[in-house]
């Protein structure tokens, strides 16, 4: 039963051992050619589960956040960790983003790998063998930066530098919402001067990610929140100032705050990433405008599914559950239904409560859905498919899906 | 900014169309070798978030299912939605299995083009496309099943499977838990004497599913719940025979309930699916002998993830949140630290809250977690590791990852 396989041995084989024997890693690119047949189809036609982004809608998002910020001095550094894509991360970068942040490396790598220069890692790498790959990775493409956050990673990651021969860009991270970052003040200056004097590491600024003000409800509530919050992160920002270190980046903000952060002195860019596909938890926190709907960006992200079952009144079956949409929390929205409440909970089917319905419905319908939240739901699929008019225009690779280390 | 790209130009490209170009199919293949360089390592040493499957621990729970039911007239039909992986549906054949479940049609596309022969497809195909395709698969592959649940899917079949020029195995799906299924009695009857008297369609027997019983807290609950839930399936079951139907097939059951069915008349085999690696909702139902643990099997699947952040008192931060865990409650379980709760709520990062530790911990150490709900964890990665000892013996690929279709 058992057959261990080393790399050598991989590559001779052109396939990869399991305990049932080999199986082809040409997988994923079959799945790719079904979907190629897809293009120039109507969405409505699609196999379901499927996930659509409306192109219209997702090029006019990119252009909202550089439109708004025209004539501050913020930038747009969009969070990759929301699509995963390159193609995506391409169109945003074309419209004027200073570069892109990841959460982890191996989603740095897929984008760096893909042409996309600048990739600014969000989170942490703390373990050597990860270190010495970020390091690698610096090495080969110089427009990698990586966040710090305690010293003893510092000192690490400057080992790690000097080891492979380089200057790694560093910024650090400030502890905001109690999750990543160092504690504001001065452990997060000691961390930066001492970052500062490494010889094999660059000082680039700081970032600081706020994911509680994000989803604060109502704009001035929300404004409020996010510039108190942000308190001890100037604060730090002074002192780092005041001690002459180098603050060529100072990034945060997200898709709730990317218009709320200009007031900031030296704040540089915004990392927004749900601002391209939108979902009901970001429509839900209110707008400046519209105070009900936050409605800076249209829902560009939908999910197709098929009604299978209508045995009982007031409930439809789909063919879509936690598999396809994720547990998040509010459901799903059926577009063209507000009664109808979508619940997910079940793994492979999706069952829809309503009393009443705007239209007669049979089996073999499709129904389309905005999402509850976007990042974690692009995680399921390997594609999704990019729609004009409801024509499939493209099939655009979620080549970093998966990609948590 | 457009260009649509048909299946002949893709089989040209070896690539497919994207938005921002051309991008390589062989992004998993790449993946898939990395893996195999990990093959030999210990298990603490992996990049995490990492999804490991103790060998000893899976081959051990495959034993105890047949074992448990030596004797009885049931038989095993294991659920390959729980693991999506053709390497483990071999070693549940090779263990007596009499074929294996499949939720979707692309789930048991994967399992039959990896060389397992029997699948019976738990769930319909309602749209002609894929009654198509369905058709096309069990042209190609005799020992595919497919469930109908209505008059109208009935038809479809039997027209597809005329035209395809085959005559296709059907089982009716009864509706336990009003989710998918015809209704029990006078419905289901008729249903099954349609599909027996189409030319194209042979009446193999009958399905139904509860998966609301397989989650009562205590054996006897449980069994009773079982039993009495399933009444209208049986009453049907007795109607088919008196009626005359073939009803070579009687399935049901689970992970909860797969020592309770024996009692059944006519009953066949059970669908178990969690068994092979367990998870902590299945664990928390209580067993015959361990009122408290439902410890018939082991668990099996744990995700490895790393300390990034301590900077808070009673407080971890890990590399490993919701797209390592999913939303599934309740949370995962620190293996070594009952006192630790784990809250995978946000995206990209776990927090670990506790007031006391049986051990010491630093930044970049390891923990491992037994997970909340198999099935969807699965979903998230390309493949898992295989361990012994704790040590990577094996990858298994999980090929049919966000086969949902």
């Amino acid at each position: 039963m058992s057959n261990s396989l080393n790399r050598r041995k991989f590559l001779q084989a052109g396939a990869v051992a399991t305990i049932g024997g080999f199986l082809s890693p040409t997988l994923q690119a079959k799945n790719l050619e079904k979907a190629s047949s897809d293009v120039g189809k109507s969405k409505w036609d699609l196999d379901s589960p499927a996930l659509c982004v409306d192109l219209d809608k997702m090029e006019q998002n990119i252009k909202v956040v550089h439109n708004r910020l025209k004539g501050t001095s913020v930038k747009v550094r969009p969070h990759v960790k929301t699509h995963k894509c390159p193609a995506i991360a391409k169109m945003q970068v074309a419209a004027g983003a200073v570069g892109v942040c990841a959460a982890k490396l191996s989603e740095s790598e897929i984008m760096l790998e893909n042409g996309i220069q600048h990739v600014l890692m969000t989170g942490v790498n703390v373990t050597i063998p990860k270190i010495k790959k970020a390091m690698a990775l610096r090495k080969k493409y110089s427009g990698f930066i990586q966040a710090v956050d305690n010293p003893q990673n510092a000192q690490d990651l400057q080992d790690a530098a000097k080891a492979a021969g380089i200057i790694a860009d560093v910024v650090v991270d400030i502890d905001v919402i109690q999750r990543s970052g160092v504690l504001p003040g001065a452990p997060a200056l000691a961390l930066a001067q001492m970052v500062d004097k490494f010889p094999n590491l660059k000082f680039r600024g700081i970032l600081a990610y706020d994911g509680i003000a994000t989803h604060v409800v109502g704009f001035k509530a929300r404004k409020e929140w996010a510039l108190k919050s942000f308190e001890p992160v100037v604060e730090t920002y002074n002192k780092m100032k005041a001690a002459g270190l180098n603050l060529e980046i100072f990034s945060g903000g997200s898709t709730g705050t990317y218009d709320m952060m200009q007031d900031i002195a030296g704040f540089t860019d915004v990392q927004v990433g749900s601002y391209v596909f939108m979902d009901r938890q970001y429509m839900e926190i209110g707008g400046e405008k519209n105070e009900k709907v936050f409605d800076d960006f249209a829902p560009s992200l939908t999910v197709l599914a098929t009604i299978i079952n209508m045995n009982h009144p007031g409930r439809i079956i789909t063919d879509s559950g936690a598999k396809a949409f994720t547990l998040n929390q509010p459901p799903a929205i059926v577009i063209g239904e507000p009664d109808f409440v979508y619940n997910a909970g079940s793994d492979e089917y999706g069952t829809i409560s309503f009393d009443k319905a705007n239209k007669t419905y049979k089996i073999g319908d499709k129904l389309e859905m905005i999402v509850p939240h976007c990042d974690p739901i692009v995680n399921e699929y390997d594609f999704m498919y990019g729609t004009r008019n409801d024509k499939v225009e493209s099939i655009l690779q979620i080549s970093a899906r998966g990609k948590g280390q």
